[in-house]
């Protein structure tokens, strides 16, 4: 059984629209046996539950928030402005929005001061920011460390796997 | 006297830099009569301010919020989250910002269900948030009704003699 | 039986194919028991009809003007630069347009003194339209503000629901 | 004697701090021996003006309107909108403008039905627009034909010798 | 019996693959009854063609040049750099293009002297471009005149007949 | 006597036209009392060391590698590529560059598998590229996090202080 | 039979995802009688193979390296930092890209000393780039170049027969 | 002596104002010991010059031509069109230009067919282009090859002396 007490990362996004693509983040950070509590926040529809969260969460031993968002995405830096944890930015495509070029600017350009982490817009960037997050938990875990050496090496197979089916 | 207590309208901004290009605001704002609450309140470094301020704006009597910011813009977007006031967002250009287009796309891109009414970038932008917010009020104030018209009527007479003058 | 002459919000389009995202800002409207005045005009092909509309305006008791055009999206400066009352614009993406791009840029940049109230590009621009107009409608109207505050707490609702499913 | 009866070419901008650049429209019109009708009349300060301006000019002898203006440029469409004369569109840099992009847009996305023939951004833009009025004219000048004729030997000419000064 | 010689305006495109939206520019020529010589000339795969065909296009009675290309596309200029005639470009978007926006940067943007006049992107602007022409035309012909007029209140008819339908 | 071998981060440049840029990082990271290790790398230039210097990063103790570029930025993307440490990028403005864009499209864009945690373009991304190292080695520093809990602290008490000479 | 040893063009692409575009590529190589080594091998997930490919390719016979890569498109530039031979970049569109913008900033915007020749984004350029390097081997084999004017003479006449098929 | 008839690589650009950023371009290859024959070529004022340059030019002995040029920059796709030669096209920043990017997409986004082989924007550019054009000469000529193995060698010392300079 998980207990959510324990996960170490957490994945928020703004709007249950969202998950189809956060899946993608929560089921590599689960292949790394990384169980993240996973919320709905919105940072402009329960900005008190995104303070709270974003405040409480290093207390409640969260050590890296994942926020995917899209549009005006402030989700992001709305957690980095309450805490001193890392917070990975995932920009999403809305279907309202321009491409994902919206949602990239608001999240990587954020004032001196307040960084975010920011990773490559939509699907990809869900997968690379559990994987950066896995990263920065493997710095003070070997096991981690282990696995995220598989995985590379793996990722490195695949391709040489298809380059050789070429010939 | 000036009573802080009194303003209809507020006019905050990020970082005292954003200074003196919101200051054209509050200007035009004087040259209506309309004195303006001024605050110095970021969305990424004081939060907690950000929200107080927006929660209790109604309660201290504002009608109208104006938020100037740059890079990932989220000022306004977090004031509007708070409250049911309308707020007005200007997008201002940062030296380290993407000459103001990310400060346009994170102001303007806003989900569904909390607007920000977006003016132009920079300078013109923090005239026209003036003049958007006296227009608003003008609803309500005849006076306000008047100035507006004397203020398009100069506008129009300003271009008629710049026009004039070439002949 | 809705009076035309009784509508403070109108909602004006260039083109019928502009009404199936506008509808969303008319229904929105509607939610919150404003019935719109809603008008097909095109700043282009109907530049006099525009041009009287937005004169006559005040005169007809509309408080508000949302405006929804695509491409080099002038409909609601043209509005703007003829009446005082606040002029929402929306940006519409159009199948000739550059995805919404143009329409934003054409409605956002309005030159100092002529502001137009910029909201999000396309549908989630529609809803915020219609919000927006409530929320200054609301600066006067008790009932409106009690409906507002209805609706910010349904949409917290609504995404507190989906959090939780997820548990 | 230049009589303004005669001017077969307007030239409007929207502002006095246009004609720096919208001088190199005026000169090259000059060159051809046309002497154009200078005009500060904007879209958005001074709109009636600008329709009566464009609802008069065939009748007033004008052929061609050039207009030249920057950020949410709808001086060119509010011409086209009132005329069947061809309008030719200069889209201006403006200190408040996005590098000229938002004036682009403004100018050339006009809805089917509406064309502006738009030209480059800025200072070659202002020369470009007088170099095609004046094409457009000498379809029915034979002088005007003979001069765009020694124009474009002259050019070629330009580039020729700096070309034989580098041997 | 559709002479070509007899033709005042020319079509031309890069690739039949452009045919599809150039066609709504031929027809609308054809409903102001002007019947253009319509070509398929690549500037950069039959560029001797595209040069004699520019070069010739004054001699052959040709007024206008209508030019659609998408991408690097250069047709319209080239065809300017050959001749005194006005040159309409109609930047298109294609399959490998990026989204309509190379094509109009590659369109518009002359150098000082060779002016391309340039029109919407896509089908509005193969629409815009006849309607453009046709403009040209009509400044020493009484009939086009009267068609255009016609052709704009038809326009505006259309608009009024909808909105009327809306209530 | 601050010992190479020791540094926890390590910041490489592509050339030392960053060095003036990325001085701000090196100056935030002692601030925090994180003596980085510095290097002039690149990616395109030296790609051997670079090669050589992730492999080798881990085992010489470094836990985060901050990589700033401009242009084709490829210098983060090369060292992620080579090493399971994380891997920070910042965005670099150069002159033969576009503004940034692509430096931050080439750096944040990184395929599924191998992040970068990308940060805001030019100076205030040096800067928040070595606070979010801080952050990250804070998880397992005490002594990190009570200093980053100042820092935000001192950022805000900047905010504040500034607000309140307003008055 | 094909030798692979003779091969004096290599197609490399950092996916199998990548083939359905390269394949263009390879189909207009063979069609000059150029059988490419082709290779599936990632800058970010196989750099070393990546590596040992560009820094043997000429010891292996290779003369021009073509590389197709989307997003944060680093192979051609990884290729080009460990050859001196020509490298020949084509910027993919990715789905988790942004319309191929990213990969043609990542690939053309090279720092000074170590160019990629750029071409089209996607399939255009995956055909360009064959032909530039048939273009580059034509320097020196009159076969090739016969080919190529073969080639050209046949693009124009395609061109020519569509032009007259319109008569 | 430096006889013109044995240039191998010709380096033409549309205006005088370009030699600015050419002369980069001019000065590498020298370095490299390859005198290019120098030109002012437009490919929009003095089109038939630069269609005879391009269709004489293998016959004269040159092998790659470079062009450079700004704004709706045709001139490599104007030499390509008539050459089966290798073109490498620099993009150039013009004062009237929008940053290098008009130039950019003018220059590389060619039709399939017809490649230009584009490099880096302005002066990384200019210096890119020799580098490549030297690098295709390499291919067979010895000499070459070692010149460019000493300039990569050179570029590496440069960057681990300034690198060393640190420590």
């Amino acid at each position: 059984m998980v207990s959510e007490k324990t996960s170490l990362v957490a994945v928020v996004m703004g709007s249950d629209a969202d998950m189809e693509v956060m899946q993608i983040c929560i089921e590599q950070l689960r292949d790394f046996g990384v169980e993240p509590k996973v919320r709905i926040i919105s940072a402009h529809r329960t900005p008190k539950i995104a303070a709270e969260f974003a405040e409480n969460a290093a207390r409640n031993g969260i050590k890296i928030i994942i926020a995917g968002a899209g549009m005006a995405a402030h989700l992001a830096g709305a957690m980095a402005a309450r805490t001193v944890l890392p917070v990975i930015g995932v920009p999403l495509v809305s279907p309202s929005g321009l491409a994902g070029v919206d949602a990239l600017l608001s999240t990587v350009q954020m004032p001196p001061g307040v960084p975010v982490a920011t990773v490559t817009v939509g699907k990809a960037g869900a997968k690379n920011a559990a994987i950066l997050a896995v990263q920065i938990l493997a710095l003070t875990d070997k096991d981690l460390r282990a696995k995220l050496a598989r995985f590379k090496k793996a990722q490195q197979k695949g391709v040489i796997e298809k380059d050789s089916a070429l010939r």
